[in-house]
């Protein structure tokens, strides 16, 4: 015998929308195949740009308000130009934002007002992976460690299950703790 | 009874200061160990800023010529403002930058002139997972595809040696296809 209450947080997260389209795709669970997309383009040395425009999802292809571009580099102390983020940078970006957006949607199903989220997220490599030192030592990363700092309308308990829960619906943190198959092609043009 | 060749392959990669590194760190393994940081602020729905600017290696703290800033958000079929790549495409853009530099540093070490490397990723992914609908459905990618098509001095074999060497050095590769512990904590301010 629950009661709906109308939540009076404030953190421009649509729950009503998102509980929408959860009972929508229970009916149609085809719609809710995606295909996120990026290009790459080669540039000179250690840097690329990337592109992100349209994905594929609710059935149909879609298309972001505006095209997204990222430049990736290594650091000058690779003996590179520093142009853009490291790509493992971008992993941690990744990581961040999808963690992010999980609180504030589920502060907001919560009925908890959020003032504040900020995070910091180390990730440790030991480079003798990815130089070819040693065979035992992995390329990617050996841990990460993200720290939120966050200032709510709510007690540590109830930030704790916030932060928890989003991990738990998190895309970026799954990709990430469990393996994932990548299908790599190559054609000479 | 190996003679080396001077390479005539102009890429853009310093490989010989990066197999200077690889001597110089095989004697001092400490300095091989890295930590790269991302800082991120919520703004608001599900929009986020991330910053990269510094990380850990060689035995001191190193800074990017600049700070690297990065809109994160949903795109607006998910009632949101799009203000930004999602997450998950971030994880595609670090994916593609990671083995294009690795395409080109083993290219120049290979004599390899490259015109032009182009790749395009594709991850798959039932959004039933993130949106709690099926507890079997992962909320990450079930699978990524990636493509690419390379213009270069080579031979189709050459090129295919080439992206499997890429593959096997790349630290986002790593990241993706293997577990990586991520320790999450969170403290109210």
């Amino acid at each position: 015998m629950s009661t709906v209450q109308k939540s009076t947080a404030r953190n421009g997260v649509n729950v009503e929308a998102l509980l929408g389209a959860r009972t929508a795709l229970t009916q149609t669970p085809e719609a809710a195949r995606f295909n996120w997309r990026a290009t790459s383009e080669w540039l000179h040395g250690t840097h690329s740009r990337a592109t992100v425009a349209g994905f594929h999802g609710l059935g149909g292809e879609q298309k972001h308000r505006q095209t997204f571009q990222f430049d990736l580099d290594h650091p000058e102390i690779f003996a590179a130009e520093d142009n853009g983020a490291t790509p493992v940078e971008y992993v941690l970006v990744g990581l961040a934002g999808c963690q992010s957006a999980g609180i504030a949607a589920g502060a907001q199903n919560r009925n908890i007002q959020l003032r504040s989220v900020k995070a910091t997220l180390e990730g440790s490599m030991d480079i003798q992976g990815i130089l070819g030192i040693d065979d035992k030592v992995r390329n990617g990363f050996d841990g990460i460690k993200v720290h939120y700092d966050i200032d709510a309308d709510a007690t540590p308990e109830q930030i704790a299950a916030l932060v928890a829960q989003s991990q738990k619906r998190s895309a970026v943190f799954d990709i990430i703790t469990n393996p994932t198959d990548v299908h790599v092609t190559a054609r000479k043009v």
